[in-house]
């Protein structure tokens, strides 16, 4: 159990709501012309660093897989084995899905804004089942209890659901010696790091993890980071898109 | 076990090879963009007729994945479990692969030519490990030992190598009670049909599979089919294509 493990996290390019600057959440929207460029370029930089997936992990909505499709195609790597998962899925934003986030931080001020968007254990109200928004009808969820399918999450909620899969589906196929590809979402994702790299819940919410440059992090026998905050593989294009984000809905 | 299931039979649409009339086997070829239309026309086609896949399996070459996905999202299945395998794979054509069809009908005559497209059980020569057309060095492929990785194949090498993933990998799905979708290749998926209608060696010769029309067939407790043949989502686009099929390589 002590050889290092490779995994490489990919958080989806611009979604076609992105661009609207519209919170998203389960909504299952495409991705934007750039975020199709976005994935290219993260199989890119994946063939180019030679960090060749051998098990792909996504959750169910298409942003994710359209991203995770684009880069393995481009890095030769479209033939390898796929398993999705709600668990990876985006935060569900409640009843912020479907509304324009400047609006919103307009409507309900600043500190309510951030400590919707940002707070450890503040979900935003629930979605009724009855909007346009609601995924309770959604096939793709048929199969789970209702009590499992979330009408707003908070990042705390996302870490709870996510990990359960990171132990018991991604570690298995780290454990075989695999090189793991996530692609996912900024939440699903930052809920993730912050389990691998020991994070505090102040910390986490502090942290950005930018679109389309995948974070590799090697893992040793314990799963855990040979170096924390693991490791971009455009460190320079990384930096200058954490800012960006982190000004996302001014 | 009386259940029915519901098996749908994707073939890939035209890729950059089928464009030029070169023979493709292994080669890991891309779409065409006429391939990459009737891909989303399949999805439609299943959206309209409400089959809707439960699991998809594919083979391990781009173009069989990439109708997959075109097929899948537009009828908005995106999200379903995927697995592939390499026994989905298209018939490897031997020393034939990224030859031109009509300069190898020319060379070796219409009965060669014929014998090696159609016969059951009369492989081409075999492809040279140092061709540019060889698999050897692929690393999809590299988990397999040597003596199961084809030079060359007749489509009684494909029946052999396919039935064991039908049983062992897609029937299980069906017993699951999914609706199972197998996007796959001419000769991957005639095999297949060979085993379901119980085929004889010699029907199978004149049996053709169109592209991108979904064949989709009901199966009783055995496994057999309720309707011999079973039903093309677009009836009379099938019947043409068939007809178009035969003709290829004249």
């Amino acid at each position: 159990m002590s050889a290092e493990s490779t995994l490489v996290l990919l958080r989806h390019g611009e979604s076609e709501w992105n661009a609207k600057n519209l919170f998203t959440g389960w909504v299952d929207v495409a991705l934007s012309e750039k975020g199709r460029d976005e994935a290219v370029r993260g199989g890119t930089l994946m063939a180019e660093a030679g960090v060749l997936p051998d098990v792909l992990h996504t959750s169910v909505l298409r942003r994710a897989i359209a991203t995770a499709q684009l880069a393995l195609d481009e890095c030769e790597r479209h033939w390898i084995p796929v398993r999705r998962s709600w668990r990876l899925n985006e935060r569900h934003y409640g009843a912020l899905q479907g509304k324009d986030k400047k609006a919103t931080l307009e409507e309900f001020g600043e500190e309510q804004f951030m400590l919707w968007r940002r707070s450890y254990s503040e979900p935003p109200p629930p979605l009724d089942d009855s909007s346009e928004f609601s995924q309770v009808s959604d096939p793709r969820y048929a199969a789970l209890p209702d009590e499992v399918r979330p009408r707003t999450e908070c990042l705390a909620d996302v870490v709870d659901r996510m990990l359960p899969y990171w132990y018991d589906a991604v570690v298995p196929d780290l454990r075989a010696g695999n090189v793991v590809c996530i692609a996912a979402h900024g939440n699903s994702l930052r809920a993730l790091v912050k389990h691998l790299d020991g994070m505090s819940e102040e910390a986490v919410v502090g942290l950005n993890i930018p679109t389309g440059i995948p974070l590799v992090y090697r893992l040793d026998g314990d799963m855990r980071p040979v170096t924390r905050g693991g490791e971009y593989l455009d460190p320079e294009a990384a930096k200058d898109a954490i800012a960006a984000v982190a000004n996302q809905g001014r």
